[in-house]
């Protein structure tokens, strides 16, 4: 790379540290910024820092928010609990404008593999909100891979013996995919047909 | 894209002004950063901004540099000149590290559809360079495009009268291709059998 002079160098590398950026984008990125006016790079730094300084976790739900608790828990449904990976599940879901309850982001999945086990993740919490709130339904929406089942599974088992329902997103999601990619029709298709665990 | 809250959405947005970039991969990028430690990103933005302060355009030859003249130019024989498009293709053929001479970027081609002629783009510095140095030819690297191509004919028809061999870039390189894109063995191969104009 020493063909870069070393502030080139150094934004190129900055931006291959992004998924899926490879040596030729980072490059072409780097240009471009190089091209932006004084003020459109400063936004572009200060876009950064920002998102650093403000994003936090919801500290009931575990969702992005700028505040202690997100708007979600405190606007919408508490009776349904949609249990998801990630918050940018949360984002895919709340794009269908469908769901009216609220979420319980895991911040992982069980793995054994390597070596994440259910006190890992948010799974004690979620189990907290359970005995707080009169949750009359747990829709689980983790990825349908085998981690992602073996968590469903996991937590229907803990959940089921307080009379509580407990379901998952039907099958109509692509199996080996992800939720975030999932397209909208597919994705509210398995919303609806939801089934019991 | 309200679904995001106000600093992811923003980032995302810058995200999406880079040269490629779609709503999907700039809500990674996004994601990407919201993981980075605090750190990781005052880097990321520290390489942004330092890249608009610090690189600025050789006063000789046109290409990027942290002082007034490169180290091309300072170092380089000037019995031989490589005119180029853009900074980036410097870079590409600096890559081969076959090439001795210095260059000249002329920052744009002529291009009568968008209003870009000969006076909008670096020729005049050109010509200015071969009174001053003993130049002994003059390597065109445009690209092999229409108006790259043009460009190249209006610059040889300049030159030639003062008694200066003018080259141009062999046609190892794939028409209608970017020189920015080509591959190395390629490049080389087109540096090698360059001809005269």
């Amino acid at each position: 790379m020493e063909v870069f002079i070393e502030p080139i160098g150094r934004l190129i590398n900055e931006f291959s540290k992004l998924p899926g950026v490879g040596k030729k984008s980072a490059q072409r990125y780097a240009y471009r910024v190089i091209n932006m006016t004084e003020s459109e790079a400063q936004e572009f730094a200060a876009a950064i820092l920002n998102v650093k300084k403000k994003v936090k976790y919801c500290k009931v739900c575990g969702n992005f928010t700028e505040n202690e608790v997100c708007d979600i828990c405190k606007q919408r449904d508490k009776r349904f609990i949609c249990v998801v990976k990630e918050p940018k599940d949360v984002i895919a879901l709340e794009k269908l404008r469908e769901y009216k309850g609220v979420y319980h982001v895991l911040h992982g999945v069980i793995n054994p593999m390597e070596g994440i086990g259910p006190n890992d993740i948010r799974i004690r919490e979620l189990l907290a909100r359970l005995s707080e709130d009169e949750v009359q339904e747990v829709i689980i929406a983790t990825n349908p891979d085998v981690e992602g089942d073996a968590t469903a599974l996991y937590i229907a088992k803990l959940i089921k013996p307080l009379g509580i329902k407990v379901t998952r997103l039907a099958h109509g999601i692509p199996v080996g995919s992800e939720i975030e990619y999932t397209d909208d029709v597919t994705l509210s298709r398995a919303f609806i047909e939801r089934t019991v665990l």
